[in-house]
């Protein structure tokens, strides 16, 4: 899962995310443990605590870099002077491949998202649910911005905003749910994801 | 909540599932315990364990029942002699308020699926899950004919199945996601939410 954008996160700490990711998706959030994580590290836990105060910040941490990797490559891709379509259409076919390269990361999301308010204890956790919630909005306002232009320019038809940005948003992380990775899929097959995906946003938008 | 099609369930069974779902739905499905519920309802514990073994029992039910109650409402509209972006319309129109209508319910099941499989303890519990995957399969099937039909028909367009009926059924949920009932929400609303749905999922597909 390397990421050529990288920030200035080190390889050790970029290392144990993707693990407490990958543990946190298959033994769930509840029940993963710092000891499963270390275990699946072959590693120490003070190696993981050198980085991670508690199970609740790796765990926030991870949320947060999931919509960070979807943010970088997202964002990128908008150009203000081209058609809202033409924009929605090239941001999904950013997300959706950026969001199967990390799939850990954005199924931890899907299980914590309901929860995630009821579960704060420390102070620290509490703020990087915040921070979360703040990024979560923030990439959510790249895709109203586009719907809003849409809808003021006639590309999309006039409707209600809530319900369409997040039917939209909804249909474009499906892949979450129900896809995971096989040895026998077609080959191209997370490109027609996105592809199809695009579509079908597009047009349930116009 | 009451239910006009109600099956064999007994008023009191009825009004324990109601009050689970809200308490699951609002303290989150791993904190809720029994005393919870017990307290939200002003009663016993005893008079829940009357009717249910133990507190898995008790979630899987409210899913079980979820399930139940969009299904009773979309399969009657199904007509096999229309054409199936109608029928998808209809079942649209009777999947989403049915939805809203049992909210705390399709809330739970958006907490508990993720995890599911990880919690299986008893044999009860195991069956339960069984029956909850087999009910969710049917009711995906309602919808995978109609795509099926529609692509044959060259009505939809011809496009991977997984993908679509995917990318359909998380458009069409994600009301549940989004939506809490508020006081000062527009007359109307509901039916505004399902109407524009099922257009957003008919132009989707076409």
């Amino acid at each position: 899962m390397k990421d050529q954008m990288a920030p200035v996160m080190s390889a050790s700490k970029s290392e144990i995310l993707d693990a407490a990711a990958v543990v946190f998706m298959d033994l769930g959030v509840d029940v993963a443990s710092i000891d499963d994580i270390a275990r699946h590290l072959g590693s120490t836990k003070g190696r993981i605590y050198h980085h991670f105060a508690s199970k609740g910040v790796l765990l926030s941490e991870v949320c947060l870099r999931a919509a960070d990797f979807t943010y970088r490559k997202v964002a990128l891709v908008i150009d203000p002077d081209a058609a809202p379509d033409k924009n929605l259409r090239n941001m999904i076919l950013a997300h959706v491949p950026e969001v199967l390269r990390t799939l850990p990361y954005h199924k931890v999301i899907r299980q914590t998202y309901p929860g995630i308010n009821q579960k704060s204890t420390t102070q620290v956790e509490r703020d990087l649910h915040q921070r979360i919630h703040a990024e979560r909005d923030r990439y959510e306002g790249l895709f109203r911005a586009e719907l809003r232009r849409g809808m003021t320019d006639g590309i999309f038809r006039q409707q209600n905003e809530t319900i369409a940005l997040h039917g939209m948003l909804l249909l474009v992380n499906a892949p979450v749910i129900w896809y995971t990775p096989r040895a026998d899929e077609p080959e191209g097959f997370a490109l027609e994801i996105a592809r199809q995906t695009a579509d079908m946003a597009v047009r349930a938008l116009s």
